[in-house]
């Protein structure tokens, strides 16, 4: 497995591209995606557990139900959740693609993104398609407009690939997604929208997205809000032409892997990249009797807020990382937890079987003042790991959310 | 029932003080507490939920495990939790106060709160005793002192009590509380002191305390940290006379009704006290099928931290309350959710049956302009109503929170 250039275009018969169609005031700022595959494809996803859920993905869901899809459309700028006509104007986003692309309207994935409880026209996405349709291209640069177009309050665009050989024959898996608020993902996830050529049962694909989805995008938290709007797509056209993926085995789990790698980097670059965040935080916890203890705790600690604050500041503070363990709702033994706080600045024990040991404070804050910082707890009571991702609560994300609406 | 002074000094047979012993560096801030009633009294408290516990804790549920205290212990500046000798501690504590006041040590509620994993010297506290027990004062004075000994990052001190009547004869309940952060109170809660002159057995007083924290203090968030050093406790010394509360009944009704109303300002105090906080925020659930749903609903609207800043940018992002509302974990239907902001600057609705409806940004910002803002939701399942108290989230309390050992 190697990593790869191409996001979302990485994989054969993919083309993507993004405009800005007038959704949003600001005309520098793209606000609609789409991504095609030249033929039909298998098709899975997974949703927000959120009980408010925005119109398209009530849509989607029904465009999925057979396994298949060939075009992802998403705008940013407006969610259309909560608005009177919301599944009108999302099944009219992939009625566009059967006058514009020559898609059928039932194999589309449609998404939105932005102000939750605002009307949303359909006239400023019909007046961007041509653009839209005409700008698709299969390289680098139309997935990387795609990605631009899905933003909200990201930074940078978030894309990643990776190649990978199933019974020898090379395949690649890529995506887009977007963060960077409203991030507290649970049974499904954010917005990211996968593509593969290798061909994979529409079964299998899902399988191997709901597996994966819990050890990744379920283990980000950047705000504890679960966005009415989450979606994770992964779109397989087996245009690489290896034997189909239709039952688990060998190929399976390469496959599986391949999600897995591309859907952790995404994970990473949404952290890294959440709201008025300057540091990404992992946690990871060892030792643990389970797999959920090891997840719930490792949780836990990445969505406290005194956390993150201490962690903003550079402040060695791990009575917080306690005081986090304890309510997470993990069965831990806090006389038996060790943490280690580390960096490219170096690596500082801060506590012992539960007790502070001593530890020098200009240690603790050289390693505390780098950009990306590893929070590693061992719980001393099994075998089991898991991996959070989180960031820093800044002064700036309060900015960000004191007027996100203007 | 009628509001009346002194605090945790309004009952009689109280007194109390609070003094600076050398805990925390800054001379002005007192950092010991007491409380002393001048006969035994009955007995009850609730802890925090957090698995990581202080040891003052683990210390009082032994003491109180007869059903009887005479005086309550507290210092600041130090959690005295993670800390290896710190049962040793507590129980030190308590011996100072057999020494100084003769108090029997297991007669005493004894608490901590401040940095955690903070080694904490008996010393100060010996060297304070004198001069602490000198100035016990069962005046408003002595009240004050103790609240103002209990404080961390508070900027108030926390005071209420009430006057009410048991078979005709004239009770009072007041009580001191501490904020502001690590506010996220799970079947338990903050620290509480509370004393009543009312003869209520130890039984009855921890029924009574066990059944109205759910509805006042459990209903609290700050900021989503449950904390390791919560704790509620009340004592009740019968000094005014009426004839013991045994069971249940109507007097039994007045005493818990007397419990509820102090509880429930000292909650506003608090929430409206949160670190860095500017404005006090209340949500009340009304239409629900349960009483679980209103308090688990109203629960999760006051923790989200996107609808805190927005609230602090006074943006009536609706959008926020509803996305809130469906991860909660309440079982609603979106689809009936009505929405209105109301404040001393007006009300204005903005959501109705799920959906937005128009309504004036220039009112709208009125009405959120105010220091305490009401999000008042409507389910229109049932009868059920619950309140829950928070505050906003402002840049001020990153800068409280970045940095707070040092």
């Amino acid at each position: 497995m190697k990593e790869t250039e191409g996001g979302v275009c990485a994989a054969k018969g993919f083309s993507a591209s993004g405009v800005h169609c007038g959704i949003r005031a600001n005309h520098f700022k793209k606000d609609l995606a789409l991504v095609v595959s030249s033929v039909r494809a298998s098709a899975a996803a997974v949703y927000t557990s959120n009980l408010v859920q925005s119109a398209p993905i009530a849509v989607t869901k029904e465009n999925l139900a057979d396994g298949f899809a060939q075009a992802v459309i998403c705008n940013s700028g407006n969610a259309n959740t909560c608005n009177d006509n919301g599944v009108e104007i999302a099944r009219g986003m992939c009625a566009l693609l059967r006058e514009h692309a020559n898609i059928a309207e039932n194999d589309v994935i449609v998404a939105s993104t932005g102000v939750i409880g605002q009307t949303l026209s359909l006239e400023p996405i019909r007046a961007g398609m041509p653009a839209l349709t005409a700008s698709l291209a299969s390289t680098e640069l139309g997935g990387r407009e795609a990605a631009e177009a899905i933003m909200t309050t990201d930074t940078v665009p978030k894309e990643a690939a990776v190649e990978f050989e199933l019974s020898g024959t090379v395949c690649r898996l890529g995506g887009i997604a977007k963060g960077s608020g409203m991030i507290h993902p649970d049974m499904a996830t954010l917005l990211v929208f996968l593509t593969t050529d290798a061909a994979v049962s529409p079964e299998m694909l899902q399988k191997a997205l709901s597996d994966k989805v819990k050890g990744t995008f379920n283990m980000v938290s950047i705000d504890g809000d679960t966005s009415t709007n989450d979606m994770v797509s992964v779109l397989a056209n087996g245009l690489a032409g290896n034997p189909v993926v239709a039952e688990e085995g060998p190929d399976f789990e390469v496959f599986a892997e391949a999600l897995e790698e591309v859907m952790t980097k995404l994970c990473r670059m949404i952290a890294r990249d959440g709201e008025g965040a300057t540091k990404l935080l992992t946690c990871t916890v060892r030792g643990a009797a389970d797999l959920a203890t090891a997840r719930t705790a490792a949780r836990g600690v990445i969505s406290s807020n005194l956390l993150k604050c201490a962690m903003y500041g550079s402040d060695a503070n791990w009575g917080r990382v306690l005081c986090a363990l304890g309510y997470s709702g993990a069965d831990i033994d806090p006389q038996k937890v060790d943490v280690t706080f580390s960096s490219s600045g170096g690596a500082v024990n801060v506590c012992r079987m539960g007790r502070g040991v001593p530890f020098s404070e200009e240690l603790a804050s050289q390693v505390l003042g780098a950009g990306e910082i590893v929070i590693d707890i061992d719980l001393h009571a099994g075998e089991f790991t898991a991996t959070a991702w989180g960031c820093d609560l800044t002064r700036e994300y309060v900015n960000i959310n004191a007027d996100y609406r203007s």
